[in-house]
């Protein structure tokens, strides 16, 4: 179970998006596992990729086709990734597109192909296109929870976000739905965020306020450390409300990429929430660093610790475990006597000892608790970062020497 | 059990070194946790220590001695790391030194202290003190043996090798003992290694020799990323063989480094057979780099991946997770189609896809191994790099869920 989160809430329809789930066999039986999502002519449509140098054969395709014109359809399919597959991959992928275009009558480069699922494996295209006749005829503004299932992998739950705001008295509608649970240290995106909106923004607006809300929400999450091949973040602008057309300067642009960063923030925790094995949802704050990327550099030490996240699943306060991975995370000149260790309202280490008022009894009160704030101030300056994770249990070693993912 | 280690060989008497292993109830019941090593007057003792910001009062102490004297004692327990206890972890550590001292006659700074064990307690100093007369009257060259019992903590075997060798016709002998299990990632040296040897060797070329013998041995092994507060390996040399005294120019240097670097090599390794909850003994070779560095970083990514490391345990050739492990590794303009990864002697990837001839059922042949090299080739230089580790098992999680370290 999910900590903190038990089922996918009710998702709005965004004007000018048609989605349908099919199952077409690629991996599991009995479940949907290909969603193909349709854009109304004229959405803006924004990406960020994996940075893995070990990219997927959809994302150097959906990367190309991007860069030649707008979509009009997305093809996801989960139960395989199409990755490591070499250049038959890539012809893999480009025909699913084809496929699709031939039957939408688009051109192969207005569809971006997404896959999750195993790696090495070839795609079955064949599989794939027996099923988009009927997803084409059964595209529905009502679909967006059907995708968010179809697009699972070793994830437990489905997960998405629906939020409206005002813009200019107009309302515009923000639904977005991920998928991730496992190889999650993401760099650029996650593996497989949709987020759409029906609000008008120009394309330089949206790249950016999409790069700016990943920066905040899934560049700030790690399970294993594991940067997917994968990984994908897509933000769709329909403009199909009666909203003004959002550009950088636009007095409503920072109320919308504020709403942005928001569902992507969501969506992370909601990863993290059903990460691999989890049971405990950690928020890893540091703060008083030099600057953002050495808080960084100590939140994800602590967080990809092996002995602090097996303390978090025993709900053991063992905050030597914290300290040794804050003291080995490369910080130069640190002044250990500066620091100071908290867990949510414990402090537990300060002047470079314990806390003469700490007792194991309040570390455990909070250890025993499902979320968990484990705050570092280092006493040397002004930048703080916050980077969310979740523990290593039983479950994530089984499901991980159980699964080809 | 240990993979490919049953049990600690016959240890050699080290002319000018005596031992004494003791029951100091320090935090195990009916087991020895506390020794003593004398090193006979004249011996010169090189040492290396952890690079962790947070490391303990003992290391503080030793090194602030090293500094002034050539030591006598060095004093080692296990139960207690005396880590994370501030100012007065420092004066518990000086305190025990002086209490060894006054009864052996010599000065505290003579007296080098290590800890070992669980952080953030202070040092029962009294039970150590109550040990230390039975200690000195039953110093003796035969206790190696005990040593390496009293230092293990969630070690399942004491660790230790012995070698002979020929210098200028007079034979040397080097003994060294090590434990280590988990939170293993040594940066200078492993949590806790004590070799000696009866050669006579100048102090720079005795310190100059540990540095590069710890550097291709202990600082090339990883069990789960974690850099001890306690860190330190230290190198005797007692002088008491009729051997020549060896300076760097020396024509028997370079063999007397070469049989060191043997003996750190195996007690490295032998930390890995027994790493915790290890069930393999994996050796993750990257070839073809342009430099050491960028093949470390690749091999410690891998290393540390815990996709890897459950797929290792579940004997698993799921080779797509080790792939996605070197295209995260931050390697700029990595060629991937020059990229091949190797399992033993199987070739798995080649040409940036499957190579043609991989079957998984080789693969498998290989994952089915107790001891496997994963070898992946650059294709961009001349640089080469090793490292050892371990999987990731459920008693891996089991043993760090219930033990405070």
């Amino acid at each position: 179970m999910p900590v903190g989160y038990s089922q996918l809430p009710e998702l709005s329809a965004v004007a000018g998006i048609r989605l349908s789930a099919q199952a077409a066999r690629i991996r599991y039986e009995g479940r949907d596992d290909l969603v193909v999502m349709e854009l109304a002519e004229g959405s803006h449509c924004a990406a960020v990729f994996t940075r893995n140098a070990f990219c997927a054969a959809p994302v150097i395709i959906a990367k190309d086709h991007l860069a030649k014109t707008l979509p009009r359809y997305l093809l996801i399919n989960s139960g395989n990734a199409n990755a490591g597959t070499g250049t038959p991959g890539l012809e893999d992928a480009q025909q699913s597109c084809e496929a699709l275009a031939q039957r939408a009558s688009c051109d192969a480069s207005q569809v971006l192909p997404f896959s999750t699922g195993v790696i090495g494996e070839r795609l079955p295209v064949a599989r794939i296109e027996s099923v988009l006749d009927d997803a084409l005829v059964s595209l529905s503004a009502n679909n967006w929870s059907a995708a968010a299932h179809a697009i699972m992998t070793t994830d437990t739950v489905a997960k998405g976000v629906s939020s409206t705001l005002q813009l200019g008295g107009q309302t515009v509608t923000l639904t977005g739905i991920a998928k991730g649970s496992g190889m999650i240290r993401p760099d650029m995106a996650t593996m497989l965020a949709y987020i759409a909106t029906d609000a008008v923004v120009e394309p330089d607006a949206l790249q950016a306020c999409l790069q700016q809300a990943v920066e905040q929400s899934f560049n700030r999450i790690t399970v294993d450390g594991d940067t997917s091949t994968n990984d994908a973040c897509v933000l769709v602008a329909t403009g199909a409300s009666c909203a003004d057309c959002l550009d950088a300067d636009h007095p409503d642009y920072p109320a919308f990429c504020a709403a942005v960063s928001k569902v992507c923030v969501q969506l992370a925790q909601l990863i993290i929430r059903d990460g691999e094995g989890a049971t405990k949802f950690v928020s890893v704050c540091v703060e008083a660093g030099h600057d953002s990327k050495e808080c960084l550099q100590v939140a994800y030490t602590v967080a990809h610790s092996p002995l602090v996240k097996t303390a978090l699943f025993a709900s053991d306060p063992n905050w030597g475990r914290i300290l040794a991975a804050v003291g080995r995370a490369g910080l130069s000149e640190l002044d250990i006597d500066q620091v100071e260790l908290w867990l949510d309202d414990v402090c537990i280490v300060r002047d470079g000892g314990v806390a003469p008022d700490y007792t194991e009894e309040a570390g455990q009160r909070v250890m025993n608790q499902d979320e968990i704030l484990i705050r570092i101030t280092l006493g040397r300056g002004e930048a703080s970062e916050t980077v969310w994770t979740s523990d290593l249990s039983h479950d994530y070693v089984s499901i991980n020497a159980d699964y080809r993912s």
